[in-house]
């Protein structure tokens, strides 16, 4: 076994200590990827949370690649690398067939879980076809929430087919939502930040949507009834997307990744005008490279804070409370 | 005013009763049409018990034109012609305009509802723009039952796009159901009956299934795990969704239209697969008309049951109980 320095939470704390964790020695198809930053996600927060032992976080993360397995070819020992939730599928089921592992009907390997330390450390050693070779043009620091938070909104807006001059509603602007806002934008959409709130309407046109409609004003919501093509909906808590179903048009689409709990529904609001609900996940290795290169190609990356990373307990803390534009990155490399 | 004969529900009764009611005289636009058959919709029954007043019930009947309004040149006296669930739109709404009038933004003028007397009549009066030609090749009686239960499949399976060959699941064997198999038969698609009992395979495969998948049976289940493209659920009432959605393959639509009430969904059952959860209702006019043509040209009608009118009280308690195959058609012919 080899061993690496981590940010490690034991009993639900978001108190982490800095311990020494063990990797696995490369097998013939392993990479060893030096982390250097790995962004924080609200589902890190869940997981150290939801655990009663111990868990080292994170799955969304860049670095270079320090070292290869001896069947490696499609990496090489300094190459640029970016890895993402998950490390491994079962390869042969028609969702690993189709290059959707994350839908693998075997069930995946997390980047973290219960049996996987995470990203907060800086190595990780997991298969190669699973690395991501880091396009030229993307900065590591910005690129890192790319993984997780920049392919959930990517794929949905691919999936839903979007394409310059379609009308796009982002509902939540944190993690997800501000990258929904800049990809949607590179893809020409005409961008509208849904929000309860008129605060976030200069945040939302920096970021390339075109204007705010507020939810809370119903006048406002009837005038726009079915002015929608498609909306990603990246709001992390229970709510009512009737009113979002009603705002898309004829076929129109509204994708649910930010609550990814149960919903009621009105089979009415699906009804009057044959509007599809819709979700999805991280997307699998060919989606997610294709994300890779449209983000460096259009200049797409996330806002973030970089922190120091023993300041990870204030990260987390922050994230909790809402305090943060809009996604926190450690910088790992402090580890050494 | 002119006057012609109908069965009256009155107070909630299902023993109907035989009255003269007053059609309007006919505008310029109009067309009266001389009802020779209606069929019975699990709709009449939801109005009859929910109506404090009267109600004529009736919304998928054929006949022929009996006289036409001053500048209507679409259709003359003796075409043979149908009827479907809804007589008036807005005509400028962006779904009107998309030629998908049961979905007007203003709401439509249904064939029968609290101030319209319905199709278990001898004569209606309606605008020339919904009334629909007959095509050669129809037969009147069992063409009746595709203006409401016809079109609510042949909508969703259109909308999703079936092409020869595409993996086709039907929930529910009833009105909608039996059209849903014939339908999507008729596509091309590879049909398989969902049920919860097994003793449905051979109706289903004679109309045009290859086969019945028992939803009670977990294992046929798992085994069949992401192995449709489309499945329609015609279940009138409500139920889990959740098996169905794990049923469709990566993309795949689940559409509900048979209960149309609420209902509990986990999004991770969405998530995982990217699957579309979606509904549609009665198509407008040109998705109507076009599904008129492709059931003549390829032989699609209702499996029906046809009654002297006076047994209207007859067909809705046998409905009430189940005892229907597929679709009890009302011949009015006999009112004269």
């Amino acid at each position: 076994m080899r061993t690496t320095t981590a940010w490690q939470s034991t009993g639900g704390s978001t108190v982490l200590d800095r311990v020494t964790i063990e990797r696995r020695d490369l097998r013939a198809d392993d990479v060893a990827v030096r982390i250097d930053y790995c962004g924080v996600c609200h589902t890190d927060l869940h997981s150290i949370h939801g655990a009663e032992g111990r868990v080292v976080p994170g799955h969304e993360f860049t670095g270079v690649v320090a070292e290869v397995g001896a069947d490696v070819t499609e990496h090489a020992v300094g190459d640029r690398v970016a890895v993402g939730t998950i490390i491994d599928s079962c390869g042969t089921c028609a969702m690993c067939v189709a290059g959707q592992e994350p839908y693998c009907f075997e069930g995946v390997t997390l980047t973290y879980g219960p049996s996987t330390d995470g990203g907060y450390s800086r190595e990780y050693v997991l298969r190669a076809d699973f690395v991501h070779a880091l396009p030229d043009g993307l900065d590591p620091v910005t690129a890192a929430p790319l993984l997780c938070a920049g392919i959930s909104v990517y794929q949905p807006l691919k999936a839903a087919g979007v394409k310059p001059g379609d009308r796009v509603g982002v509902a939540g602007l944190g993690g997800l939502g501000h990258l929904a806002v800049k990809f949607a934008a590179a893809m020409g959409a005409e961008v509208t930040m849904l929000s309860r709130t008129a605060d976030k309407v200069a945040d939302a046109e920096r970021l390339g949507a075109s204007g705010l409609l507020l939810t809370t004003d119903e006048a406002a919501l009837a005038e726009a009834r079915g002015s929608f093509d498609v909306i990603i909906d990246t709001i992390p808590v229970q709510h009512d997307v009737g009113p979002f179903l009603r705002l898309v048009g004829l076929d129109g689409t509204v994708s649910v990744v930010g609550h990814l709990g149960s919903l009621d529904l009105a089979v009415m609001d699906l009804l009057a005008g044959r509007k599809r609900l819709t979700s999805s996940g991280v997307g699998g290795r060919p989606d997610t490279r294709e994300m890779l290169a449209f983000a460096a190609e259009h200049g797409v990356s996330a806002d973030v804070e970089l922190l120091p990373s023993a300041q990870v307990g204030e990260a987390l803390e922050r994230l909790e409370a809402g305090d943060v534009r809009y996604r926190f990155v450690l910088d790992l490399s402090d580890l050494d």
